[in-house]
C-alpha cells in the first residue's frame, strides 16, 4: 500500500537501526491486515532519547512504537506508566501512544515468546521449563512464563548473582510455582528453553545437551540468525519437538499492533 | 521499494495532514530515482511544534523534511539558520538536518514556481511578469522571479497595503527591476501568473481575462486542483500558452530532494 497523509506511523527507535526486521515483517503484517500503517526505523543516540520522546508526544498520528538496543531501560523514566512487568524487568520496549501525548509502556518479549509456544502447540500450564540464560531476554520470558501457572521452573545461569537474582524474585512473587536454580534432572524437564547467545556463531558451544531430555520433552531457541540452529538441528534429528526463535517474533507482531489499537477485529 | 531499517525518513509536518500529496508524489519520485527514503505525514498541533522540532534533531536518519499550513511561519525561530528569502517571505518550508541536529531552513514554493516556468520553456529573464496575488504564495514568487533578472514585475493584490509592501520591497531589493503595482496595460504583459486562490471551486471570477492578453503572453495558474483552472481552460481556447499548478509542484519534487542531499547525480 503506497503512503499517504492518511497513513498511521509506528517505528522502532534503536542505536543503529540498519539491521531492524520489524520495518518488513511489521510492514507485511499491516499490509497482510489491510491497516493502514507503516513500521519504520527511528535511529536516536542515547543523549538525544530524552528530548526525542518528549517531541513525539507531539506526533499525532503515531499510535505507538518499539525500543531496542541500547534504549530498553532508558526509556522508563521517560514514560508516565508502565506494567508491573517492566518494573519486574528493567527493561521496557512497548511504548502505546495515548491522546494527548500520554506514554505508556510494556515488554514485549515475553508475552510474545509465550505466543510464540501457544502458536507451535506447546501448553506451559502444570509443565517444568528450564530456563537456560537469566538474561534480558532471559528474565522477560522468566515473568511471562510465570504468568502462564507451570508447576517448576528451573534458572539457569553463567552469572549465579544473576540467576539467584531471578530465581528468588519469581519465587517470591509466585509462590504456586517451584522454583529451582541450576541444572536440573532433565529427565523432569518439560520444555528447555536456551535463553543465551549461544547458537548465534558457527561452533558455539551448545547450551544444553538434547540427548538428555526426555523424547516427548520440547527444545526451545529464542535465537533467529541461523533460523534452525545447531541445539535445534540436534534436538529435531533426535525426533523432539523444537520452536524455534521465530516463533517469538511472530507472537510478538500482534501483540505490537494490539497494543497500539493497530489490530484489526476477529 | 520495502521499507527497511535502512531507508532514510523525510515527511511533511502540517496540521491537519491527512490531504498531503507529497508522500505520493515524493515516494513515486524516490522509487523512480531510486533512492531508498520515504516521506510521511507528521502530524502536529501548534503547540506542539518546538517539542516536536526539538526532538527531530535527534532523528539520526532524517535528512530533512517540510513544513506546511499552519507552522511556515512558528518554524523559522526554531531553526538554527534560514535564507535571506525567508527571512523576505516571512516564511519557511524546507528544512535540512545537518549532522548534530542542526538545522537549516528555506523556502521553496518561489523557487519550485521557477523551476517549473523553465521546465515548461518559459523564461523570465527580461520579461514583464504580472503577479496577481501578494499573499503567501504570491510573495514567494515575487522573489524568486526576481532572482531571474526580469525587465519587469507588476504586482496587484485585493488588499493595497499587502501589494505596495511587498512591491516596495522588491523595488528596493532589485534596483534594476521596474517594479509597479495594480493593473499594467495587459498588452505589455509576457507571463500572466494567478497566485490567488480564485479558480478553486466551480463559479469562482478568472483572477483576469486572459482575452485581454497578447496571443504570445503565457497564463500561469498556480492553483492544482482543479489542474487545468477555468482561466487555464479559456487562455488555451484563446490559442495561449499556459502552466498548470502541477508544474509548481513537479518543479519542487527535485528541490526538496537536492536540499536534503537525496537527488542523485546527473
Amino acid at each position: 500500500m503506497a503512503i499517504t497523509g492518511k497513513t498511521l506511523l509506528t517505528a522502532t527507535i534503536g542505536d543503529p537501526v540498519d539491521h531492524l526486521q520489524a520495518p518488513e515483517s511489521m510492514g507485511a503484517w499491516f499490509a497482510e491486515h489491510e491497516v493502514d500503517a507503516v513500521w519504520l526505523g527511528f535511529h536516536v543516540r542515547p543523549e538525544g532519547l530524552a528530548d526525542f520522546i518528549g517531541g513525539l508526544r507531539a506526533l499525532e498520528n503515531l499510535p505507538g512504537f518499539t525500543v531496542t538496543m541500547p534504549h530498553k531501560h532508558a526509556i522508563i523514566p521517560l514514560l508516565d506508566e508502565v506494567s508491573e512487568r517492566v518494573r519486574r524487568c528493567g527493561a521496557c520496549n512497548l511504548i502505546r501512544r495515548e491522546p494527548g501525548g500520554r506514554l505508556v509502556g510494556d515488554i514485549a518479549d515475553g508475552i510474545g515468546f509465550v505466543a510464540g509456544l501457544k502458536d507451535s502447540g506447546v501448553t506451559v500450564a502444570g509443565r517444568h521449563l528450564w530456563l537456560v540464560g537469566a538474561g534480558g531476554a532471559g528474565t522477560a520470558i522468566a515473568w511471562a512464563v510465570a504468568d502462564e501457572g507451570p508447576a517448576a521452573i528451573t534458572i539457569v545461569d553463567v552469572d549465579p548473582a544473576r540467576q539467584d537474582r531471578l530465581a528468588g524474585a519469581v519465587r517470591e512473587a509466585y509462590p504456586a510455582i517451584s522454583v529451582a536454580t541450576g541444572r536440573p534432572d532433565l529427565k523432569t524437564v518439560d520444555i528447555a528453553v536456551n535463553a543465551t547467545p549461544s547458537g548465534l556463531h558457527p561452533g558455539d558451544p551448545l547450551p544444553y545437551e538434547p540427548a538428555e531430555l526426555r523424547p516427548d520433552a520440547v527444545a526451545v531457541d529464542i535465537i533467529m540468525k541461523p533460523p534452525v540452529t545447531a541445539l535445534l538441528v540436534k534436538a529435531r534429528g533426535l525426533g523432539l519437538k523444537t520452536v524455534p526463535g521465530q516463533k517469538m517474533l511472530d507472537g510478538q507482531l500482534r501483540i505490537y499492533a494490539e497494543y497500539m489499537g493497530l489490530a484489526p477485529r476477529g
